[in-house]
């Protein structure tokens, strides 16, 4: 039997309203943070918490479906058969440890590699953004209209401060064309401010988890998703993702070549 | 006559509160946006209309004091005796126009250069700060009490875009030691993470109406504010202004020699 995707859109309204409610109501307790790959690559129990929450209700509710969370609590994805979830619990959890605003809890639903579903809520913000190719997407309940392409120099561009720093793949020479650089730290909110029109593109270093959602909702918006090569983004590791209007790739694309 | 602390930050509160307002009710409207110094530094008229504001405000309550005002509407200001308002009508241009958000009104106001009183609405966010070295300090009416000192490894700093890519007054090394970049566009919205122990340092090039409100909150609450040779930020000229922890400072005037 093939999935219904507006139960999954519902689904994932419920669980990451109950996530975000979590989240908030418990902002005052102490946090146990760790490190990760680095020194600022951070994990909490609350991280945890979250993610294990995702996790049983996705077991409960899509027993057949496979999970990639950034947490490990999920499966060892090696292959993008069938029903997948991609699961980050909190995205920017330096943001949610030092700043405590500008993170995200974000699912995104895909299947046989192509979006389903993704949703992506802004927790302190309460911003919740939901939707895919097939449904359209849902702002805090109201629909978004696709964005149409604007030149690159009449818009912001977020990215990766180590990208920027270092004028990775000419970062800076595609930056210096547009409105400015924006740095967040968090995907989710990145991804959120493209979909809106706040922002024309984002370039980062990106897990699945970082943009599988992003990805899915805009696609439905006229957000384009790109690998370094032109290739789509694998959903199997982590790489340098060029999101944005189609004038962006475009932009990065001739400064590689 | 000298004047009272505690009535000029009562009407700060009052006409920063109105300005917001103002800058609400009417971000539907159609924008006129203009360049100024270059490509990306951009005014608009309702810029010019909540100076305009300000400096009424300001002429009938105080017709003894001097404006420093960033789009003209106030006085030649070559010295800094007497009594001095410092107006940003809307820092942040490039947000209000593209985000509509992250974007702040402020005003600093100081006597023979010395800090009175400041005041950074967080306009979309309504995060109101008030206060200056002798009334101390209230975030939406609520006292902030003054910050420790903190390692630099634990925090994150917020930085100028030009500054960061091309590695100015060694800010990368800088940053490299602490919690990492964050690029948000806004000295007001800055200040704001700055006071409220969000971020633990701000670097950037502005101008007085950009670190004038900062400097005079940041005064009660342990937040330093240096130029690049150590000296007080002039109050006079654009320059490039180290605000933040005293860690910041000592981490950054080390890399300089």
């Amino acid at each position: 039997m093939r999935f219904d995707s507006f139960k999954i859109q519902h689904d994932l309204v419920v669980w990451l309203t109950v996530a975000g409610d979590k989240i908030r109501q418990n902002m005052a307790d102490q946090l146990h943070v760790k490190t990760k790959s680095g020194r600022n690559d951070l994990v909490t129990n609350r991280d945890k918490e979250i993610e294990q929450f995702y996790v049983e209700q996705i077991r409960t509710n899509y027993p057949e479906a496979k999970i990639c969370g950034e947490e490990g609590f999920g499966d060892d994805i090696t292959d993008l058969s069938g029903l997948i979830f991609f699961v980050d619990p909190i995205d920017g959890t330096m943001n949610f440890v030092k700043q405590k605003q500008n993170f995200a809890t974000m699912v995104g639903v895909y299947q046989d590699g192509q979006p389903v579903i993704g949703a992506i809520l802004d927790v302190m913000g309460q911003q919740l953004i939901v939707g895919g190719p097939e449904n359209g997407v849902l702002f805090n309940g109201r629909p978004l209209i696709p964005l149409a392409d604007r030149p690159i120099a009449d818009g912001l561009i977020g990215v990766n401060s180590g990208m920027f720093a270092h004028n990775i793949n000419h970062v800076q020479q595609l930056i210096e064309t547009s409105s400015g650089a924006r740095v967040t730290g968090s995907a989710g909110i990145e991804f959120i401010q493209l979909v809106t029109g706040q922002q024309i593109g984002y370039i980062s270093n990106l897990s699945p988890w970082d943009y599988a959602a992003g990805q899915a909702i805009g696609a439905a918006l006229g957000i384009e998703t790109h690998t370094v090569s032109g290739e789509p983004p694998s959903l199997l590791k982590r790489e340098v993702i060029i999101a944005g209007l189609p004038e962006i790739w475009r932009n990065f694309y001739q400064l590689q070549n």
